[in-house]
């Protein structure tokens, strides 16, 4: 039992779908979320600069005293998740495996699809992994620069038809592949799971990264003897790097939700500097 | 006369198409340009980030000896070209002033739309300046967030059809609202001309903010004794603070040529930090 809080982050506030799924299915656990206004997005940046950001997210959260940490980032989980799982003093999951094996025990074919930003495809990080675990799979991917920006300026609430065409461009050569799965790789696709279901069609089953990694999260706690013992719900705190103003309006779009909540500005270069202790 | 670089920066690449016209009316002058790739994009970060870095991307290049500075871009110079053109000791222009002054020369109906990134239209500073210098004229202004991760992303190159659907929902209301002249207020718009030209119709006239910064740039060194004199062509030298691998490619959209020349990468964090010398 450890009524510590679980410590979850982000390039930016897409990680919020992961937070809205942790708190469905752990609702006595308090969360810390960090998501990094200030440099987002990761997804088009250099290895080097993504895993040096994410050990100083990382810090800031294990300074908030977590018990338990989550890179609810597809970015993060592909290019600094090796470094994060052994370095980290507490237990550690990223977006990455928990959604490979949902993949793996979904798909009938044998043919997934793997849509995520430019640099979650660059690293080859899902089609590995999907290939180390299942040699015979077959692995379709394709990265998606414009589904971010589509998200978080609103653009798919305005404009739904021309984001399908957007999607379409996307994934049009994945369904001619005859793919039965699709892993959405970046924590911003759930929120346009609707549209992307209607261009793959219904008999493809679509693999939200968020939920996958949020049942992970769970089974950790279980291992580990850390699930949260306490009548109340838990709460949920938010920090952000950058544009604390525009917080309301943008998490709202990922927790589907009206948020009340105040969200705290972190200089997460000072607040992230020092490295954690080791184990 | 004066053979020193003229420093020219901007948030990631967009500003090319500024060095790409300075060096057409300039062409013996040699520039050194810095391209923020790892903090890319500035459009939709707070003030006081983008000032901060509006100032460590100046320090950079007053240490490689500039003799004039052009911040050639519209966020940057929207949110701190006040700060740069009091600061810095050398001659300064952003992209803002010289635009809007090209702006009201065109137009005769004295209706001008601004299209810019979300941070550029929030901070009111097109609008501002052209009530400052035409208070009858109408202003109508439109942030287009997708605009430059069209461009970047090379979408636009691959659906020029569906970029023009995206153009359509940003700049039909300012198309009805009758404007005759639009200031393109981010210096990665000139690579959508043609297609925003489609849009808003062919009698509407486009200003150009790289053109007319290079333009406002070739006063300047006029103006201060400063122009180059030497037989043979200026050289340009490119900085990045992230992917130096992707430089030719996107560098190639920006200066519309095949991109040979090597590219030096800079930790903007370090090598920005001194602040410059005070005049």
């Amino acid at each position: 039992m450890d009524n510590r809080p679980i410590g979850v982050f982000d390039s930016g506030l897409g990680g919020l779908t992961a937070v809205r799924e942790i708190h469905r299915i752990l609702p006595h656990e308090d969360i810390v979320y960090f998501g990094d206004t200030g440099r987002v997005p990761y997804g088009n940046r250099s290895r080097a600069i993504i895993r040096q950001y994410a050990r100083q997210d990382a810090a800031f959260l294990l300074k908030q005293g977590v018990k338990a940490m989550v890179a609810a980032c597809g970015t993060v989980s592909s290019v600094a998740g090796d470094l994060l799982s052994r370095e980290l003093p507490v237990p550690f999951t990223g977006v990455l495996e928990p959604t490979v094996r949902a993949a793996l025990e979904a798909t009938k074919a044998g043919r997934i699809g793997v849509v995520a930003t430019e640099a979650t495809i660059r690293s080859g990080a899902y089609a590995q992994l999907l290939k180390r675990f299942a040699p015979a799979v077959s692995v379709y991917s394709q990265s998606c620069p414009l589904f971010v920006p589509v998200v978080e300026s609103g653009f798919m609430l305005e404009h739904p038809d021309i984001t399908k065409e957007i999607a379409e461009t996307y994934l049009s050569g994945m369904r001619a592949c005859g793919v039965d799965t699709v892993i959405l790789g970046c924590t911003h696709y759930p929120i346009l799971k609707p549209i992307i279901g209607e261009v793959v069609g219904e008999a493809v089953r679509l693999i939200d990264s968020g939920r996958e990694t949020a049942r992970r999260c769970r089974t950790l706690l279980e291992e580990h003897g850390l699930l949260a013992q306490r009548e109340t719900p838990g709460a949920c705190t938010y920090y952000v790097s950058d544009r604390i103003d525009d917080f309301s309006k943008v998490a709202g779009i990922f927790l589907r939700e009206d948020v009340q909540q105040e969200v705290q500005l972190v200089d997460i270069e000072k607040e992230g500097g020092a490295p954690w202790p080791t184990v």
